[in-house]
């Protein structure tokens, strides 16, 4: 279906040459050039509005092409034109922003930092577009399209909500699709389905006014460092279950169909701990698999402690201070207001005597958030997937992220349902050196945009 | 009984200008000052050898007064003429190096830095001396005396133990006695019996071989954050003892009589919860004291704990390591290096499946050191005490320090048993601003020391 691969091959190689990494300061120029890159390129695709948003961080790109027929959903595109820091540069085989095509055993790899994440899902789009516009012979495309691509998201996006507060409106919209994810496989065509949230707090615990000389007080006061590891020991049960009261009271079930098409995407637990996960066990909630684990149980992660004398050598006191910092990730329907109040009644609770807590829990958090499995959306989504991977549209699997980024933001502000059409790979090597893109993947992709515009375009939500 | 208090307040007085901190090198020529202060202040004394020792580090002053008997015992004074540092200097009432006389509730005190820890308690032996050979009319003393004073016992005495292996012949003794101690209360004259000895160690966990995303890899593989709370919330039951196998093995129980004179120790529990320890409750090892628990009791204190992300904010990892320094005060007759072996057997047991764990405990700590109540040498020390505190030997109780410094390294290396002679209080603020001496209590130890010389002397241990 695809002509025009050059050019999306031109385009991305133009692309990851601007070293756009919003995380470092002395790339901002970089950045503020890879929004205006992008910005070229949507109009040299055809699109007729094409307008770079400034926020008081890095610049995002919004473009919009109405469809001509005035009752066409609108669907929104979320990704990110900002990249990963490269460190360490000396683990780089080619360097992170001279794009290198490589020969791989599953076809023609690009290698370049941004090759996937996220300058690769971008990309896709914008053939998708030109694809789409030829196989249907319009003139505009059967939805509305707009584009959403910020330039913060490598950095937390700080400035997102409020830039979806502000331009609310121009983004109004039936449905979000992030393009910001992956498949499980080349041969595996699959659909992101939910994304996990987060909330996080600091615990203080406070026991001697001072640090006391551990051997004229060692023995017969609380130790606060002591009570920081029995309290961090209870936070999770034998079961691997986090323990704080009513924790999962809000939590969506897995259902039965998600848990059996969960089960059959493929994964080598052994390769995974060898690779990825580069740990000597796998560890979790009973009664899951590691994939749901990861993506569909919420979880308590201490992240880091610290407390009295760290230098070398020994210093025997005991401290006035110890402290944690801790994160959930949360799941559908959980919410990140109500784990800091779960947090602080449960360390009231099990804080011992003689010591004084403190939980601190920022505003704010990360939202989880899911595709509604059963709408007409999702089914346009599976729908166009399987013609794009040439799989009966039943065989596209469901997977879940463990993490997110501003996704919930997007459904909160816009109100909107989201999808999922991201093709990058657990291989891909995203955020670390030697990040690629396997152009195959790619490909598929721009089909997968272009018929999930014309699918999307045969219902009438409203 | 006493003349010449003035030579020893004007002594005290210009010892204490000199600003001895052996820990701060720039005060070094200091503590070479303070070594030829104390070398002429012996000599102005009488004593016939006077040498000052040099160390790799800081020197210590040697000086001997044989006993013209023969068969007179001999017996050395240990103390130390370097002082800690003054910070912070701005709590200091007086300036910490300008000695300062302040009348108090009981009787005139002196505030300096090293008033009584340890120019103080080394101090009143000038004076002492001259009071037993004035009491008995003698040329010299009734037991040969010795005095090592070194300077560097604020810095971990790091050269003490080889400069007693070099120095062994000089300092052969058939009597230690220990000048860097105190007493309950002003009227409350009293024996240390007993030091607490050290082992340190370092635990290392290891999850990870690199730090995760706990979006991507939380609630899927060990956290060697979970792994070491959990294991050193294990490091206590719920009894507050030690759980390592075999740890209290060769803990020399208190005797009633222990027990009874230390209960006879006036102790406000409250009083010390507000002041000295700034802590809310009591706690430590069942059926204990608090008395008995950071004297007589041995105890495992975590120090320090890190690991992960310790900055501002969060960042959301799985670490790849965890980290704790562990030390363990040691009664007798604990060996502190059975220590390392109990503690690697116990982290072995304990560490969960997918962590691994490293324990490091250098050589050597610091041996629990406990003089024989029952001997000849200890009714001396207490006759001693009774006379000059106007008491019944009977009366004079017993304590037990939570810490040492390198007493044990006298009885190892010299194989001598250990008497305690030292006046300080425990409202002295030893190591803290406004250290002070209260004058009566030297006067007391000045008088206690010719007692005992004259006491030991009519002994005829070997
Ligand atoms: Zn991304
Ligand atoms: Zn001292």
């Amino acid at each position: 279906m695809l002509d025009h691969l050059d050019d999306l091959h031109a385009d991305l190689d133009a692309w990851l040459r601007i070293p756009s990494i919003s995380a470092d300061p002395a790339h901002a120029p970089d950045v503020a050039d890879s929004a205006a890159w992008l910005a070229d390129a949507l109009r040299r695709t055809g699109f007729p509005t094409v307008e770079i948003w400034p926020t008081p961080g890095a610049p995002a790109v919004f473009a919009e092409w109405p469809s001509s027929d005035a009752d066409a959903p609108v669907a929104l595109v979320y990704g990110h034109h900002d990249v990963q820091p490269v460190d360490p540069p000396e683990l780089w085989v080619h360097p992170p922003f001279e794009p290198t095509r490589v020969d791989g055993p599953d076809g023609p790899e690009l290698h370049a930092r941004g090759a996937i994440d996220d300058k690769g899902n971008v990309a896709f789009h914008l053939l998708g577009m030109r694809a789409h516009l030829a196989a249907t012979g319009r003139d505009t495309p059967s939805v509305t399209v707009k584009l959403l691509i910020e330039g913060e998201e490598e950095s937390g996006s700080p400035h997102f909500a409020a830039l979806l507060e502000e331009k609310a409106d121009r983004l109004a919209c039936d449905v979000v699709v992030v393009s910001d994810t992956g498949m499980a496989a080349p041969d595996v065509p699959s659909a992101v389905t939910a994304m996990r949230g987060l909330a996080d707090a600091e615990i203080t615990l406070r026991g001697p006014a001072i640090d006391l000389h551990s051997g004229s007080f060692g023995g017969a006061v609380p130790n606060p460092l002591h009570a920081l590891a029995q309290l961090l020991a209870k936070l999770h049960d034998d079961q691997g279950r986090v323990t704080l009261p009513g924790f999962y009271d809000k939590v969506r079930p897995l259902s039965d169909r998600e848990r059996e098409l969960m089960s059959r995407v493929p994964f080598d637990e052994q390769a995974w701990l060898a690779g990825p996960a580069a740990s000597r066990a796998t560890y979790g909630e009973a009664g899951f698999s590691t994939l749901e684990r990861t993506g569909a149980r919420p979880t308590a992660e201490v992240n880091g402690m610290w407390g009295g004398y760290t230098g070398p050598g020994h210093k025997t006191i005991i401290p006035a201070e110890a402290h944690a910092k801790v994160t959930f990730r949360l799941v559908a329907d959980q919410r990140p207001e109500d784990v800091g109040p779960q947090l602080k009644a449960w360390v009231e609770a099990n804080v011992p005597t003689g010591i004084e807590a403190e939980v601190r829990t920022p505003p704010g958090g990360v939202a989880p958030c899911a595709s509604d499995l059963d709408s007409p959306a999702m089914d346009a989504l599976l729908r166009a997937i399987g013609q794009a991977f040439d799989v009966d549209p039943a065989d596209v699997l469901f997977t879940r992220e463990g993490g997110s980024g501003p996704e919930a933001d997007l459904v909160e502000v816009l109100g909107a349902p989201l999808l999922f059409l991201g093709v990058g790979l657990p291989t891909d090597r995203i955020h670390s050196p030697n990040e690629r893109v396997l152009l195959p993947m790619l490909h598929r992709g721009a089909e997968a945009a272009a018929h999930l515009w014309r699918e999307l375009g045969a219902m009438r939500p409203r």
